[in-house]
């Protein structure tokens, strides 16, 4: 006898342009982040002060939020840190932030340090490499505010940009404890809408501020909004063909599944090269571990 | 009926003085090594050319062997990123191994960029938050180097500093390629003597070469060879109280094993809150990381 023929399943009735499947609780998520934060920077590593680079995006500044509210501003340090192509807006954006809060807010100008560098042995920097020092030189002076004020780093990078590569890799990445890094950009803004982020931070064009112009949509050639729905459903296992069935389109597709394909590997620890039975991270592995 | 009692096993004779379970095949390493740089650097990331931090030390040094006997010497950068306080020594040492290899050698001192932030807003500095900056620095440099002469960053921290988190996180430890990473220091040697890295490298008591004076098994207050045995019998799973029996010391044993317990997080990818069920690298895995 010869099998009955697999039943066909339709697939799901979905309007591509639905933002349902990235509504978040934000009164949960808000509470949840809260204890996390309070979890990781005090119960596990001691810490009763945080630390974190107040760019006056809105990642920034929702993270702002989420830590004066669990360590109270009295123990949040924003550190506002301008290079000469920074833009006034960011840092009046960023003071903003500090004001409404009442944290502390310090300004350490990184012109002197980058171009200590870039003057001197790469004059004829590209714009792209002269972002990635910027960064970098943003993430070392974090680092050593956090020793001098016993506080700690905390991250601010969100799920949408981790996704698409599109950070500087340790530097924007390399704080210890990071409250956004599950919350695609779409949901970091229905979030900072609720824990009251001002408005001028949430709704403007999201940029890194590294090249005057750039944005971040810009560099990507689609919007996070559709790129958020494309991307969740993707990391659910969808394959692009289904996502095509569903009415997205062939060529957004593909674009947000090459950038997330040729960056996984900054999602990563280094490759090391294994020569025992006790290479860390492969047989050396602890509780936490696993 | 009662249990038999458990037969008591005797711990196996062990002299804690012998070297045997650290001995390695350096011709074998050596060549295994050569052909995982080539996979990693050349087959998977379709690099053709290398480039890393020459500081004089025995670790770069021999991965600049290793590099040249892997790529060619006209496709390895070393990179001498001196600072005012280094010292001329570890110059000369950086030299002898570029003209030995006939790799290229750059020089560029980082005393502009770090004085840059320091002198301006840290004048204070301690000199281990002044080493940090400096770690950093070469590290923000090394990767713009990397863009520019399009090469990939290559990795020299041993496993020995890597247990004992003795390095500055985000900075020896980014390289994304490393062939050194699970060698303890008593290994490397081994291999850099057989590589034919100069004996004064190799001979020289090892030092981080930031603050003048400082050595590793100074900072330590062990030697390498100690250390490195208790580190290889804790890897297995050795409890502290059985070292003891087998003659190891009962407060270098528990040296050792603070250091390795309370620097587990350097090993490690930032902490992450969770808030979906397709957080990166906890739900959503791709092969390569299974």
């Amino acid at each position: 006898m010869k099998n009955a023929p697999l039943p066909v399943i339709e697939p799901p009735k979905f309007d591509p342009r639905s933002d349902a499947p990235l509504q978040i609780n934000a009164p949960l998520v808000a509470d949840w982040l809260v204890r996390f934060l309070q979890e990781e920077v005090t119960l596990r590593r001691g810490f009763q002060n945080v630390v974190l680079g107040l760019s006056g995006g809105v990642d920034s500044s929702l993270v702002a939020y989420l830590c004066a509210k669990a360590f109270g501003p009295e123990h949040v340090y924003g550190i506002r840190m301008p290079y000469k192509l920074s833009s006034q807006e960011s840092l009046d954006h960023a003071q903003l932030v500090a004001d409404d809060l009442k944290i502390h807010c310090h300004t350490i100008e990184i012109t002197g340090a980058v171009d200590g560098y870039l003057e001197s042995f790469e004059p004829d920097v590209s714009p792209a490499r002269r972002g990635n020092v910027c960064a970098r030189t943003r993430m070392l002076i974090l680092f050593d505010q956090s020793a001098k004020l016993n506080a700690l780093p905390i991250g601010t990078g969100n799920k949408s940009e981790r996704l698409f590569g599109y950070f500087t890799w340790h530097a924007d990445d390399s704080p210890p404890v990071n409250p956004l890094g599950d919350l695609f950009k779409t949901q970091v803004w229905q979030l900072a809408h609720y824990m009251g982020v001002p408005k001028v931070i949430v709704e403007k064009p999201a940029s890194a501020d590294l090249i005057v112009g750039q944005t971040d949509e810009g560099d990507f050639g689609i919007s996070y909004p559709r790129a958020d729905r494309i991307l969740h459903f993707l990391l659910q296992g969808y394959a692009p063909k289904r996502l095509e069935t569903m009415g997205f389109l062939t060529e957004e597709v593909a674009l947000v599944k090459k950038r997330l394909d040729s960056t996984h590997w900054k999602r990563h620890l280094p490759t090391t090269a294994m020569l025992s039975t006790t290479a860390i991270g492969e047989y050396y592995l602890r509780p936490v571990d696993y």
